[in-house]
């Protein structure tokens, strides 16, 4: 390790990534709180009579959160030694993103789309989550989906043929008068009643389209066997995932699983030096 | 034994809490007929076309409910030799809570929540069918639903995230012209869509809230995949179970469903003595 | 075999009952035919614009069809050993009622009810379909759904106590003006909720209806892989079953599916005699 | 092979059917994007207000995508031996249908019926797919499909009956005034609530009736795990399929997927010769 890198960096280092401590594991449940409390206020903010009422309080949440994940952003820029690495990686893009909204908005008017913004912040959660236990789990469950992945996408190529076929055929037959205003539309017809979600704002008025939308639901309703049986097959092959993170990269932060890697898979730091 | 307990006490004990005698087989058919029968008389009460003409023999009834209930319990607290332990387990509980409203009536007026409670009657049935053979099978379920618990937990994680970025997307891009007037209740729009319920009381009306939703009803049609294979799997792993429940604790009346247990799981009390 | 049984009858049985001869399969060919056809002409009758133009030749045919089934009835009960087992049976009840509502509406007016009835007669065609090869299938299918019976009746007893608790609580909490006007319409809606129906005709309007709302529709979704899982079980663990039904008992028509039996499971007829 | 068959044409025929030649990859990625392209000019002009700006364009479009599909049409003849088995092929009458819209457009008035033809195109990208490698994958799936068809259709004959007598009896308990004004319709409504669709266009008004719906939901809810499972257990037996399609036949251009077959099962020309 070069000598510039101070002790109390790495210690830093190992609070705000690792939860191998009791600080750090202190560090992610208070960070976890802040982060359902700011997604919270943003929800409660766009509830009108609420926002009537406590919008100044809000603001003023708003703003200290926003600070909170300032300061926690600048120091995992300090504390990882790649701090470049580290900014453009995923999860540093997801924290610069969480705090960039409030402070855009002295510049500009504040936007809806901020809000959208400030929701990801949730996603924050999931680095967090990804360092304790029940990930072990989750890596099963993964390993099965990316196992079914080109099953599933040539499934879902093949509803989407189906979805565009049924759509234009509900166009001609239905028509205009009966709300299947144009092909597009008549497609999100068609994905709401194969996926047998049904809302019944658009539904099929004439007795030839309602006999072709029995036949859709039918098929709808056969075909959701196809990624179930997929999925469990896959499933039932992949083997426990007993590996766990419990070290990340000294370097960028990234969460290293193999405990016996000998370089980092996202910045190339040598693990063992 | 203590010598203080009667043997009219054990006597009573085995009606009441086992089924392994004709008496005690009567007495669960009898009480499962009144829990459903004071039930039904608590839903057909809520008809106000029926309330209207039978409101006197409904309250009359629910009376004679209450009663019989109400010396049931009193026996149970009876026979069992820690009738505080008895009172404060899960099946206490709800033994006292069928009761109470009828009586808390005389003191405050009735209330509708009154109605909820007195519903809850009906898991007074789980405590019987626990004893009856049928259990085997739904030991096996619940087997299974246990070892899945781990992994359907992350399943409903990620879906609680993805019902409220989803949520917040359609927020902003529907806005309340459109019926999106909240985040809260974007993000029930989100599950009654992604779990393709579909009222359609809110549905989207733009093109671009219509082309997210259809990506939406896809995503939630093909992870509907996700419990289905866990749970397929760890029920294909789980092997009948065959114990059977057959003595109920004569302390506290808990079920013992390990035949060669020493003590009680929940009072502690020495079954061998 | 007893001496006053004609030759005649005999071949009649194997025309009527058998399929191992040309004669066998062309009757069923044609009874099928005039199933689905007589179910046809109810279906196409309930229209009221086809039914204005068309009644009068819809009578004729009705009882033509009425005349051909009870000819075939009178041919099934002359070619059975023992008649009142063959009109007791389940075949034979449905048999005599696919005929019976024409007769009546000759003494009584012509009632609603009677269009029920007359669909049934599409049961009938599953008498015949037994006879073909299709019902190796069928039978693999039924020998899971038996196996997984008990385990599903488990699973729809608590569904059964989960709509009823769902559907009082939310009628306390939403209330008459919502919709929710009694306890059994809650649980009605439960149910549409529940099972991923959603017809919207009554929805949530509460804050914290929609929440409690939201919570069911996710158990709904995923407690959809308890059946599921207790049937892919129940499926892969099914051996092929490769016998086949081919003779029907000489005295009663019933199916005997067992080529190795002694006496008919339906009357006790001696097989082997 | 016969002397006449000259090499330009063999070698066309590698580009067009073929997918081992950079030409050959070439010309299949600009025919897809040719595709894609052609059928979103049909659903954007479906829609009236990009109609009344771009039709122009849109019509100089469509004639252009004719024009080329035209030529890769002839092509396709010429390249092959056995035109005729060509232009009878499944794929043969996609090609030709996909162009014949427009010309029969000068002869005859447009028709709403040639923009569902139009959007058949669509199908050609099958063709295309076929010769990739992701085709594994889809044998796996259809491997698993066509093993699982006789049970899903015996499942499927089951629920076609079943939501006739449901509808049936609907009709009947619910009459005309309630939305159910046809047996036809009320079959529509089965089966739009059985596979949990549940658009919400007819929908239970009376007690009787809204309970019998309730049966319908449970029982929908319940069956879907059939297919699901007869599609799973089949999907567990297929052994992935390692094979892949590599060359067409020179004679018609059917995709041979065996590497030692010694005729083209589709014009039965000698491909060892």
């Amino acid at each position: 390790m070069p000598e510039y890198y101070h002790p109390n960096r790495e210690k830093l280092h190992r609070i705000i990534f690792g939860t191998d401590t009791f600080a750090g594991k202190l560090f992610d449940v208070i960070l976890i709180i802040f982060i359902l409390m700011s997604v919270l206020v943003v929800m409660l903010d766009s509830i009108l009579q609420v926002h009537s009422k406590f919008a100044g309080i809000f603001k003023l949440l708003e703003w200290f959160f926003t600070i909170v994940f300032t300061v926690e952003y600048i120091l995992r820029l300090y504390v990882v030694k790649r701090p470049l690495k580290y900014a453009t990686s995923f999860f540093g893009v997801v924290d610069l993103l969480s705090v960039l909204p409030t402070y855009l908005t002295i510049i500009f008017a504040t936007s809806h789309y901020f809000i959208v913004i400030r929701i990801l912040r949730l996603l924050r959660i999931f680095r967090i989550l990804k360092l304790i236990q029940y990930l072990n789990q989750a890596d099963a469950l993964l390993q099965a989906l990316k196992a079914s992945r080109a099953k599933i996408l040539i499934f879902l190529f093949a509803v989407f043929n189906l979805v565009i076929i049924l759509g234009s055929i509900m166009y001609v037959v239905e028509g205009e008068a009966n709300g299947f205003t144009s092909i597009p539309k008549s497609i999100y017809w068609a994905i709401v009643t194969l996926t047998t979600v049904g809302y019944g704002d658009i539904s099929p008025k004439t007795p030839v389209g309602q006999f072709i939308a029995s036949l859709a639901m039918i098929i709808g309703y056969a075909i959701v066997a196809v990624p179930t049986g997929i999925f469990a097959v896959e499933m039932s092959k992949a083997r426990r995932a007993d590996k766990m993170v419990f070290f990340a990269c000294p370097s960028c932060g990234y969460d290293i699983s193999d405990i016996d890697a000998n370089y980092c898979q996202n910045c190339g730091y040598n693990l063992k030096k």
